[in-house]
């Protein structure tokens, strides 16, 4: 059954349930580039500090030039969260982040990529038909540096037993 | 001294730094709209999961019908606490988020409002310039109802001594 299983074609049967992840494994996460005026944007319309609108803006120690909205490099990341597996998944939602750090400042045109490592699964014990995956994500940008991590718990389906 | 600071009128001196929030201190944060094309928007570029881009999508417990990405959530939210007081601040940046609950829907049309509880005001050990405000964030909807909260560490620079 399980072999049938895993050579299903349906989307119910191939999309990736709570049972399919286990502790360890590291799910990577597709490149996404972060060019100038994404970052522009992104802050003119939720965070507009001077820091991540305009190269010019007096500099501090964190923010020398223009750099992205922490906010913005956590929308980035859900979209390569997204591409890289969650979107052929049974995930139904997150109720939080239980640490995230921002290390390093995202600049005009940088390369992030990042990983997913389930660091503990759980059923839920008030809901028996989902499961909890908790991860460890990170986000590194071109030259290797970690420039965003978080713990996040997120509820997936259970298969039907 | 301290009035002719409270008195003053160039920007630098009515800049609200670091000693000027106090534990206890609940700082209200503006009203925001929250339109369902601004939903579909944000989910379209950075969180294209069913429920944030469709009514039809098929429901779960937490998200029958539309309803915002959290991480939308927390940008409208970046977007008040500027509004609100960051953007007359010396705020230098933050170096993550601590806790950060997702506990309700929001949903096309819904009004969030906040305030921003200080926790904890400590000076920075290894730079003197800077002093470190904790906050508990909360957005609650029109109704009430806390839809969001979380705490994080804020930098802010100090007067000069």
């Amino acid at each position: 059954m399980i072999g049938l299983q895993r050579g299903a074609t349906t989307l119910g049967m191939t999309r990736r349930h709570f049972e399919d992840f286990a502790v360890g494994d590291v799910l990577p996460l597709p490149e996404r580039r972060v060019e100038r005026a994404d970052i522009i944007a992104f802050a003119a319309e939720f965070d507009p500090q001077p820091y991540h609108l305009d190269e010019r803006a007096p500099a501090t120690d964190l923010t020398a030039g223009l750099s992205a909205s922490g906010w913005h490099i956590c929308a980035v990341f859900m979209r390569m969260l997204c591409d890289g597996f969650l979107l052929e998944s049974t995930c139904m939602g997150s109720p939080g982040i239980e640490t995230l750090k921002w290390r390093r400042p995202v600049r005009p045109g940088d390369r992030l990529k990042g990983t997913s490592t389930v660091v503990e699964t759980r059923p839920s014990k008030s809901r028996p038909e989902i499961g909890i995956i908790r991860f460890r994500h990170e986000v590194t940008n071109q030259t290797g540096e970690v420039v965003m991590w978080m713990e996040n718990p997120v509820m997936f389906e259970r298969r039907a037993r």
